[in-house]
């Protein structure tokens, strides 16, 4: 078998990543470390979250930074999760609240009202069938465990379900990697790495509330921030449009 | 805790079920199986499939004849699955087959290209999306191992695979169960137990092909009819629409 004949290689024989990217820091970090080693298919779903508009843009512009082709962008709308309802991000009947104090607190961790229920699994499920099409061997998410905010579909013991879901779940000649480099890094780890990259963080978009200037209050934004003071850096985003 | 308290329950203490309703016969069973226990909540998933329309016609007679309100209606459309392709349900540009012979070969069956890949992920994905937030504690699917046409996500193990999927991925007080009563179930033992429980199988549609009249000859049509055949009963379907 010559590396051009193995599926989810290209005929170079480079494999061929599909990267979930909303268009936030981690996505963003996780296309840059996806694209030292693979050619990239990007995906986007859109949710029917508030800011959906502005994220598309940010997945837009990334993906024009690393010069991905038409045919290896896929936009999917899920805009049933928004009739679903059940989260601040998609019901505009919830507020989306400002970052917790983020003292010791007893007892696990409560969830969030950004928590969309199940929401990784419908990205994870659109990843897998455009990569047994495609093909592509390896699946890039940008989960953190550590700073995402207690979600249950952001921890490892749900990624390794995940994989023997997908290895169960697909054709016997399948073989689909689920890859999350960040989720054991600090959201400064992961800021330090982007820039070590020279992935495009000033594109990203992560605030959970605004579309024109980052609102700096809620969950995402403080995480974001609080990464940046972390890593000596300052935030792109919370710099005026017309100051980028 | 009073029955009305406890999530997934109504108010008289009976549990709620999402079905998960194509409109065939074998999720036509497990409606009336459901039926015979809970209250049904119907998720129909229309993925761009040939026989679309069809099938939700039979998804709406099939929720009338249970008297199952709007708001425990939920019709999702994931259209890129049909973007993605892969499938000859999907894609115009490949031909549905007609079924195989089902004499014995050697090696383990090939996987016919009505696969459509990771189908099964989406649906329960949203039906768990769906059971989180209204609430709704267990999850009927009308996946048949036997019968399955060799689809690898219509396997126990995958199921299994699932309910971890599930159980980690949700939220800490969600707990939902993935039902597949027929999963072990011959197609005519399937009839048999819808005749049984007075399931509308005169509204339930099967073929991949055809929206008026079954074709009779596509491999579902043909386990739909063998079925039948064994369970000593005509098939409904079969027939002229007026004839009906």
């Amino acid at each position: 078998m010559t590396p051009d004949d193995e599926p989810g290689r290209n005929n170079a024989g480079k494999p061929v990543a599909i990267v979930c990217l909303s268009g936030g820091l981690d996505s963003c970090v996780t296309a840059a470390l996806a694209a030292e080693e693979a050619e990239l298919a990007l995906l986007h779903v859109s949710y029917g979250q508030r800011t959906a508009d502005r994220e598309r843009l940010a997945f837009d512009r990334i993906a024009d930074f690393y010069r991905v082709p038409a045919d290896r962008r896929l936009v999917a709308h899920i805009d049933y999760l928004a009739r679903i309802g059940g989260s601040s991000l998609t019901d505009r009947g919830i507020a989306v609240p400002d970052a917790p104090d983020s003292g010791p607190t007893d007892g696990p961790p409560s969830i969030p009202n950004t928590y969309v229920p199940f929401r990784n699994t419908h990205i994870i499920s659109i990843a897998v069938s455009w990569a047994e099409v495609l093909p592509a061997d390896r699946i890039y998410l940008g989960a953190v465990e550590e700073d995402s905010s207690g979600y249950p579909d952001c921890r490892r013991p749900y990624f390794d379900a995940a994989q023997r879901l997908v290895d169960l779940g697909t054709r016997p000649d399948t073989d689909v990697r689920l890859m999350t480099p960040l989720i054991d890094l600090s959201k400064a780890e992961i800021v330090r790495t982007g820039i070590r990259l020279g992935a495009p963080l000033h594109l990203s978009w992560s605030c959970y509330r605004n579309t024109d200037v980052a609102c700096g209050e809620c969950d995402s934004c403080r995480l974001r921030s609080r990464a940046f003071e972390q890593a000596g850096e300052s935030d792109p985003a919370l710099s005026p449009p017309d100051a980028r």
